[in-house]
């Protein structure tokens, strides 16, 4: 429910409201703006109805949340959330670029990578260090050595960087190296651990299962939110379907969908979401035209000699020459990159 | 088997090589370039291969065309074919725009969203004639009296115009009222309708079904290529897969993948690819972005008196500021907007 | 709407009512029952509603029909409807075998196949004389000679025949050599082809498109009966997936829900629906289990050499095993099977 | 690779060969046979061929492992493996069903619903304590206290009982109250989970992802194996697809194809997998038919009140009746079922 308050109300009117909401056991929001302070309360709508709010006298309006997703939601919080990742803001006005490796496969070469993936335009690094493999046998990732090394090469390049984290007990020993959690598509539904990473105030890149709906997505970060961590930026890789020709669908009804549904950032994974290192570029573009906030974007030193998704690899110029021509649709969309922040 | 000829060759050693395919039983082609001559044959590889094609002293060099299709693929004409419905170029450095409502319901109403999308920037017009409906109770179109509708409007605004055409038996009927046949989503494997449309000189406009494959598209292609009309233009419109907030699951990844495979041109209806009219736009501008050569969008004077997708269909001040932000992306792409021919 | 009639009503109130429903532009159906005359009447909701029929002093009860299939489904006509291809019945306690080889190809390889489909246990033909190939370049189907093979073999064994049609002008030569038309997967939203069929007597299996709802399915089934063919029979064929180990996902789901929901008759291709040999017969079996019809099967006299869909085909004596092991599930299932009439 | 001795090979030859392979840092594998002793060897296959084991003079033949699942296999066991819940096999000859309710939802109604289930004919218990939910504000079951209830009602009954396991923290804690666990769809590829049960000796459930492949499916359950836990029943539950009159499409091919590939027990989840009340019987029916070793039903005392999943469970008497029905294609399937103990 969302409770808009006169324009004359207070802070006290406001908590009073809050602790009548909270005393019958549901979650009391407290959102002020410059004009009108918003309320808000999550729980069983029945319970919320016989507060009967309405009949406050600093209450204008009481309106329903009609998504089942609420914190997410564009009707609760309107405006666009910028998340930001180190000092770099995904959100608003901004588009920022990862860039980086599948995996850190040592020192030299995610060193080699990343500052490919710098030089070329990058403002924040990926890499795999605990690798989910459809095989037992398929290499499982560096694991805490892995972490060490994204860390060393973050800091030579003061750019901030993310990983994967695919187990609960993980969680503390990422955070301690890298500057954002990434949840992966096959763990888009594991309930516990988004719980976890939501008990964080990491920021969490959530991507979008193969077979997860745009609703099922948004949902899956409320569990995020609901835990008490709002710094969410979801991320559409690409759908499962019957087209072999690609890796993935990307989907980029999705992006649209759910920049109007959510307030959060949404960035596009192209190098997933095609499998084909010659699509990335294009649809890459198409991410900044549809309303992306971003692109994290699999750039190796030497895509050849990859331990994993070589194939989708960029190399460094063909990342660089990219990100120049990303800058004319960036522009065209009336976003600000977060590209080049030294130029 | 794609046959270059040397830079020395002639018109006689050219002749020489196609009667000898040609007597073979096999298909000769015959593309002269400015450099180079180029020679085809297509037909059972055993006996291209006895041919001995390579023991020719004109023949610089013999190559497989390793994909299933021949005649619609890159490895046989590298370079981008155009193909014009009217005066309307699509293909090569042309972005151009079709737009008009879902069905032709009258003269005053196809009247009014026609100069809608023309006075908004389409250079072509769409509206449906006979109708694929679901139902056997659902409005099936205004047959032969919509065309003449479609023909005095596309004559008084001075456009081309474009409809779909269901029935072998309507071809003849359709090409004397309209520039350009389309070949729906579902009827994209009704061979006999490609061959018969093949067997015209008419530009085709080929949907992907909803649940072809692209290399099915491209062989759908093929079959109205091989028939005898090289006036195809591929059509992106979204598959269906388990996503549901949306009509179909837009397919972007296929616009780039068929440009790299095939010379044909490529376009892409955002309206049925969503189904939302909210979202037409995003996608409209993500089609430019990853290098589609067009897009056909349903504009309708009233959507919501609409005989049919009325709910994904633009109003006209929509349509008309959707053309204006285009503009700005189709600049970034590099490519010319055969938009607002005025002005 | 379903008006039901008093038990002492007359066939002259019938009448009455019936000429009501059509003098106002409505479809009238009359299905006179053992105990009550059930009338129907079909179109415009609020025409129907303003004809005021509950006030007939002989109507007893006036239903809607929720759903948006009329003809096709149990609310109009509950008890199952039996579907004869020759003298061979499909529904109700029946349950009937269709084998023989994906295509004709020439009179002594058919006969070889079509004796081993019977002496196995089919008490119908298949073979394709007109095949939707996706490649121009692959076998096309035999045609007109391949009927009158088809034709010869079926009089010589004395069982029906059935075979595709794809194009409404071929509809009266297949009506002539066989005695039921198929429509394809690809073809069953080719409308024109299903209003074409349903002009004929002729019984029509139809095919569900890969990516056809079991919604569609049945609207394009009350395409033909609306046309004025009651007989049809529904076939699953397995939809695409994203599963790739097996060429198609065979739906049983749908022949559960659609025999619930339709009167008509379902039958299963477990050739198609796997596309793997070995996996043709624990399909058939669970094919009985779900409550098919019946089961259309390739077998091929040598698969090794078949033209098309080999890999598909049961060889002789596994098609022979597999009519026998059957049995025990048509018994299973209070089935009486048309197998075997000279046993 | 798979190493078949000579029938005159001792245990001393094995045990030289299996050092020569353990030296080499691969994974030997023991299967003494009653004809043969055939010997495996899982790791690098450049490797295994440097090892030249095919040179040893017990050795009779070298086979390569041709998948990418190995210990799964049925290239490596080709015989049935039966594994064990309590004392209820799964596998072989056997077939064997599993009953209960969604949710455990406390102690009277649970045992209502696990009477209701072993007076029909369930030999095993299911009900969930951790519930994966999409939502975070649905309910997310009964932890603790359910697995507790679980536990008594087990007892009381004398039937094992198999709940859901979705974090690594509570594998102890599940499985000193419970005789299985299962994986659920969502975290089939939480390879973690997947690592942690197989070091369990616990049987695990393993059901199989609502977009994973058959391939993808046997790898997860290769995951468990290779940690140590050799006792795994894959379950079939049904895979997200286009249709949504189904909750999913329940993939029998799946079922046969697994039964081919792998020498694991294959059970099947018909309430999982249509979502309709009216469709489990039938499709539990053909899920016997199909070769699948079980079905895992849900039944409850009370649907309509039920906390999840009510729309698709049976009520008692409907699961006694199914149960009656099932004997039939039992026996025409050949197994035996582990139906009914004291009969």
């Amino acid at each position: 429910m969302i409770i808009v308050l006169k324009a004359e109300a207070t802070k006290h009117d406001a908590d009073e409201i809050l602790n009548k909401i909270e005393s019958a056991g549901l979650k009391p929001l407290y959102m002020p703006g410059t004009e009108r302070t918003v309320l808000g309360a999550l729980g069983d709508e029945r319970v919320l109805q016989g507060l009967n709010i309405t009949a406050h006298p600093m209450v204008d309006d009481v309106k329903p949340i009609l998504s089942n997703y609420k914190l997410v939601s564009r009707e609760l919080y309107p405006a666009d959330s910028v998340v930001h990742i180190g000092s770099v803001p995904f959100g608003g006005e901004h588009f920022s670029i990862i860039g980086g490796p599948c995996a850190v496969e040592g020192l030299e070469s995610f060193r080699a990578s990343a500052e490919a993936a710098v030089k070329g335009g990058a403002v924040a690094l990926r890499g795999g260090a605990f690798k989910p493999r459809t095989s037992p046998y398929s290499f499982q990732g560096g694991g805490k050595e892995a972490l060490e090394v994204m860390q060393q090469v973050s800091k030579e390049l003061g750019v901030p960087a993310v990983t994967e984290v695919m187990d609960t007990a993980d969680i503390d020993l990422i955070c301690q190296h890298v500057d954002a959690l990434q949840i992966g598509a096959r763990n888009m539904q594991n309930f516990n651990l988004l719980k976890a990473v939501g008990r964080t105030n990491t920021p969490v890149i959530l991507k979008r299962g193969i077979a997860a709906t745009i609703e099922e997505t948004l949902l899956a970060a409320e569990y995020i939110v609901d835990a008490g961590n709002p710094n969410v930026i979801l991320c559409e890789r690409g759908i499962r379907t019957f087209e072999t020709a690609t890796r993935n669908t990307l989907d980029l009804n999705a992006v649209a969908l759910m920049k109007r549904k959510s307030h959060l950032p949404v960035i596009v994974d192209p190098s997933h979401g095609t499998g084909i290192r010659e699509l990335v570029g294009p649809l890459a573009k198409a991410a900044v035209a549809v309303g992306a906030d971003g692109v994290i974007i699999e750039v190796h030193h030497e895509p050849k000699e990859a331990l994993s998704d070589g194939k989708q690899s960029l190399y460094p110029d063909q990342f660089a020459q990219l990100m120049t021509e990303l800058d004319a649709f960036i522009r065209a969309a009336g976003r600000r990159s977060s590209l080049r922040k030294a130029a």
